[in-house]
């Protein structure tokens, strides 16, 4: 039985003019591998509503679940929500659950609920709220999209609040093993490991640092013990 | 005029499986938008045909140039050529030029051109060779698509040899003011300010961090004297 499939969308001009470095992509990688969630795809577009609804769409339609990070704040550029809607083909307003959150939160510190920090509260209909225990404004769900914050610590916290709803297949199991050989070495007895042990992913990742260069060799797969027979042969060949 | 457009697309399911954090998608982002191309899309896929196929068809026709990474070595995780051959509907095989790159490389170095190492010089026809300074194995183009290989140091020379062979646009200027208010402050006369200036971008990047909490205002665009209308106009407001 093959796992369920992810994807995810990076929304934010931020990281396509080379501004910021990309933080979430990287860290739902490990927690969907860890859940045993196969994430299949990530996408990275501009603050630019075609493109944003594009790739909900056929994302949506390609994998069990995609995830977004960014566009869902206060300010101008954010419209992660508005295209998610429009995505679906649902209306989108103001929302008395998320208003009633972000009410709350800012007659706690005093702040304005002010007309832009209501644009947060803005939830398509029929949409599911995700809890941000960071700084409040919340997520949502719809249908098999999961729309949280592009700020990492909100990311993360999201994810965390997502992630128990999910249903994970077998996690994925992983050990390497670090060559100091050329990859034109190791190639030949590893593509015939590989088809071999065809139920395993076998991957080799060249480095070179310092002047010294190698391969790690990654076995993944969802059998530790036909892992660990691959490492030990691995061993065998190449230590 | 509007800048050329590219995408990049990343192959290896060392990014997806949560492994290896990418470094290829940040640097590229950086270098094109000093030399005024516009990064439109990433997307990263996995070691599987048909994905590399479609996403290339598909980012090759929507932008005006397309870079990968990864997935041009020896080993047998690596089909990238063979995918981009596939996606032109061109043949593959050995090349001679490429062949004799590889054959005067490894004979100074007294290693061998075995089996597994020829895979490297396997170009699509019609491809022209990418320069590869740092350890011979080309790259390729081949119509707007530019194939470059995964590891840092090489994709970073790879792209060096790339870049003074394609038309820029204007450089992509930016500055940038960090204000320590809530986003919800300053999204209403920003989005004032990001209509009077339409033809800039100004995007707000929320931090939160060590519990002090802000916004980094960028402002995007090709016109110096422009950028620094709008940088005063935000100092006025918010500092």
């Amino acid at each position: 039985m093959s796992n369920p499939t992810a994807a995810m969308l990076v929304i934010g001009d931020e990281i396509l003019s080379g501004r910021t470095r990309d933080a979430n992509m990287y860290f739902l990688a490990g927690e969907l591998t860890k859940v045993g969630i196969d994430l299949k795809e990530v996408r990275v577009v501009s603050d630019d509503a075609p493109a944003i609804v594009g790739a909900v769409q056929s994302l949506s339609a390609a994998f069990d679940s995609v995830f977004t990070s960014g566009g869902i704040g206060p300010t101008h550029d954010d419209i992660t929500a508005d295209c998610i809607a429009q995505a679906f083909g649902k209306a989108i307003d103001v929302r008395d659950d998320a208003r009633a959150l972000l009410a709350a939160h800012y007659a706690n510190s005093g702040q304005e609920l002010n007309e832009a920090r209501l644009r947060m509260a803005r939830i398509p209909d029929t949409a599911a709220l995700i809890d941000n225990p960071v700084s409040i404004a919340p997520g949502f769900s719809i249908e098999n999209v999961y729309v949280m914050a592009g700020v990492p610590s909100v990311f993360q916290a999201m994810v965390a609040s997502v992630l128990p709803t999910l249903t994970g297949g077998a996690p994925l199991l992983s050990q390497a093993l670090r060559v100091h050989r050329g990859e034109g070495d190791i190639a030949g007895p590893l593509a015939k490991l590989a088809e071999e042990f065809s139920d395993l992913s076998i991957g080799s990742y060249p480095f070179q640092k310092d002047g010294a260069y190698g391969a790690n060799i990654v076995v993944r797969g969802t059998q530790g013990a036909r892992i660990d027979a691959v490492m030990s042969k691995l061993s065998e060949l190449f230590s």
